[in-house]
């Protein structure tokens, strides 16, 4: 396994690392979840990603189980969750005061999310989507009062916009307090704007660290759905048509059944040649794999050995299939 | 129900809310209470207020056997209490470090609070009256120890100036604190100075949100002093003479009774009317109703219907009843 | 001539001081300019006030004529100006970037003040009213750099509320910057509430200096309208309809009708009286005396004998007799 | 001529103001400029915009010679420059010093900007363009001294990212300067998303004001090209092939043909209504017209006439047409 820091900071963090999104609590019974974080943990991978969001708590609390069977040392990996969106599970039942950005919220989310984990501290905790109806100011405050606690080490966001994340370090350098460490984009091959544009120069500016989402794009980077839409894939889970519609365009299958074929020339796989793809971008701290069975996150695990084919000549032929490299302001 | 931000914050409180004051640990049973504060739960009220001083601390006792016997999840409700101003109850017999906004009393009190509501940290905590005995520094220090600690969520003031309420903001910039996010007012047809002109800056500048108190004046809209003043009422109570004075001129009085037949023209009765208008108020963030009996309760929910009826040239005919326009600074 | 400190700061001000308002450049010539200064001075006084509005910035052209003809020594007197508020003359006729508290407006006011004072800088600045149009973060840091320039050595406002001025010391706290130093608001027996009651707070917090204005009510005070409205007087002056009527109630009259009767059985007369009322105020940092004739401005300066006679006896009287008193808040 | 609000400043500006980027000194003579700007001034127009970049310091001479002439009050008008960017015109031969936004040059460019326009100070100072070589935090601090020092009032930048715009309000709250004030993008009809995506936040945190360049893309919002593409026009300049490509697709002048028909239905024409629209959107503080002739500039003054005519109906026709509504992120 590789480590890196996690952006300027010093915390080194596995540049493959798992996350339960769709599958703890949900696509896989709790003998599977130990046995994939068994795998992962013995390949090298130290983070173990969550939210209050996934699966209603309850893949929280699945890892949180897991995690004290293991007796795995506490320093020994980095777990996170993080707060606000989809907390409801898309059911709209909350109370008005069960969401946001705002203190009470922030606070009794980590809260729970502790109890659920059974951890006495989260490693990393997210803002999981930028909250309009809640001052930055606030939000940044009530991040830094949870690390002064003790029951934060670093916070961060998720799919937050540059001016916001740079809204977040202004107030902190305002306060003198602790800004946000790292931004959990979605990042992969159909997916790049973000990661390759919109941050660029926080990498440099404030040291922004990435722990990215979604590196095979929900599936279809596997080549699973080039021959038609299977049954039982995360894309058809409910609550998710807003990616599936973004991602399934026909334009989107083309190009990746030409990839699969571009990789079966390397002598690779599809999916390897997408995360290897993830791996090779270097403003990426961590790219996050799913899994819902053992096999298919060992295979996974081998992306490392793929990044090395990768070279200069490789990468603009996968810019060519690709055909859309996101346009880089002229200035 | 509907819910606002408590001013520029991001905590969502429901626009009517219950307040015990007056009423638990003294004019109403343990059952009671009970009933009230599950009428208002269950209508979707969020926000219950208390303070040190109610009752001599009774008053909290009453409502955390509530709050535990419901079983309703922490993070559904907001709770308050208050710290310094009658804390005596009238009786003169505090002990010099019982009272006060210095750091002792301020912290003590919190502790005592917390225990008497059984609950682990309050999710707003006012400071009951200016304290000129303590400076203001010390106070803006203590409140925010006690939010770094996780003991309080949201502090703010109750019957504070413009000018101490600068003064506090003044004092988190010059020290990087988290500034008071709320003030508590009195604010009604009769009492209007403060909410409507003082403050009204300050709702922009530092986005003061505002938890009214006595929407009803005591009692006097709802018509009841019409035709003289009645025993066992609220302001026969000992202590309150000074309310009493205030409220009950004989000029008043006359304004009510018009406002009463107004009421009885628009198809409303009196204290709906009263609390409307309040509501109607947008730099209100919420009207803190008292009870002591479940149909009064029930009845006041009503208010929200009322609101829709005070169209400007209602409010204009409103405005020539009351006669008491506060006068706006020429510049 | 009394001194005193001009708030927390270290300028010694004379306690009578001489402004230019109504009378340089309209009422009176520039030969009686220059006597009315020579008599100030002479005795004393070494605060001369003015305004880019006063008579269109005339006042200060003649100011600035008589200083330099007389050529005391420039570390020998005080000399302010005033930006916004007035500076059309009634007219109307400014351009946009002409007025307000902006950068622009603040920065240019005060580079023609200088010119037409002839000075290299301003002793005093003041922000002659609020600016609603303009964040008071833009008007702090503007006066700022004025100082920082040396263009300007203490700066303040003109009848801003308490909030306002709470509010530039929360930016300058904020900021780092120097905050305001003093606050020109109207004072005398018939206009008591800023004074008295609503900066009561700030002369201690932040030090607050005054310079109040208008010690005679406009000449109400002088008794001169005890029998009716006179030609020729301040108070007829076109554009000044909102002192007048204000001032010139019923009420009012009946009230100096009975002080001018007190001041004589005291030995002295109805102006000597309002003037030693507002020197007894010890939050008055300097009284602003206006003039246009030289026996008018030689017979005020004899207010500093009034004061002794103003017991604690004699002032309960006069508080019976104005029956006005400010009513400060509960708390 | 209206007059809106400079971002949150206090300063105001006229809603049309003119600019002389690839006239003065180039495309028109010194007389045209001469009435070109007092056709403006006349018509109530109060901001001048110019660049060290224009002409190559030729359009500011140019401008210096007519605002010294015409002997307008300075503080009647505002009027800019701009560092960086083009400064070579094209050619290349700038020294390594005479570029950039380092100290050395922004205040370099600043004292060559006042002399050629023969001003003691610029109202607006742009930093035109981001500058990867040489920190924000410097440029920050630079453009601050200059402000320190009364040789500019307001800072700006030109055709920066929402992040480095926020990068600099993050360096002045640390170091506690001055920020940004305003932002020079383009807007118009073809080119939408930094006016209302990229910055939509930023007008609320920080108080961004605009001042949007080509609201006529180049005249190929006037119709002109709708027929070909003829000589002597701007686009035509040599130099400006990167605003030509872009400008000038197909796509484009379909939409512009069917919006010059509209515009007829409408009753005005092709450029009015592309004017009018910029005017439309409340975060721009100012369109800046470009003109060569006096007709043209008094013809485009009319717009304002057409705002009116711009109806949420008629508005979404045009959207229909345009279809090019840029994509508001999800979150």
């Amino acid at each position: 396994m590789e480590y890196k820091r996690l952006g300027k900071s010093g915390l080194q963090v596995s540049r493959l690392s798992f996350g339960s999104w769709l599958t703890f609590g949900k696509q896989v019974g709790d003998t599977t979840a130990e046995s994939l974080m068994k795998i992962a943990y013995e390949n090298g991978i130290n983070f173990f990603d969550n939210a209050e969001a996934y699966a209603g708590g309850k893949s929280e609390e699945v890892m949180g189980e897991v995690l004290k069977k293991m007796g795995w040392r506490r320093d020994s990996y980095i777990v996170s969750s993080k707060v606000f969106f989809g907390a409801d599970g898309g059911k709209g039942d909350l109370k008005p005061t069960q969401k946001g950005l705002n203190r009470k919220h922030v606070v009794e989310a980590c809260d729970q999310a502790l109890q659920r984990l059974q951890v006495d501290y989260l490693d990393l905790y997210f803002c999981h989507r930028p909250d309009k109806e809640t001052p930055i100011e606030e939000t940044v405050w009530s991040m830094h009062n949870l690390i002064q606690q003790g029951k934060v080490l670093y916070w961060g966001t998720s799919e937050w916009s540059a001016q916001e994340i740079m809204e977040a370090h202004m107030v902190a350098k305002q306060y003198n307090l602790i800004g946000p460490t790292m931004e959990q984009p979605q990042y992969n091959m159909l997916v790049r704007d973000k990661v390759e544009v919109e941050f660029k120069q926080i990498y440099k500016t404030v040291g922004l660290g990435t722990t990215t989402w979604s590196p095979l794009a929900s599936g279809i980077l596997t080549g699973k759905y080039n021959d038609g839409f299977p049954k039982d894939t995360r894309l058809g889970i409910e609550g998710l048509e807003w990616l599936k519609d973004r991602l399934l365009a026909e334009e989107n299958l083309k190009k990746v059944k030409k990839l699969t074929e571009f990789a079966k020339e390397l002598g690779t796989t599809m999916p390897l040649l997408a995360l290897a793809w993830c791996l090779k971008n270097e403003d990426v701290s961590t790219v996050i794999l799913g899994a819902s069975k053992n096999e298919q996150l060992s295979e996974n695990l081998k992306a490392f050995e793929v990044v090395p084919l990768l070279t200069d000549e490789v990468m603009e032929k996968i810019e060519a299939m690709l055909d859309n490299a996101p346009v880089h302001p002229p200035f």
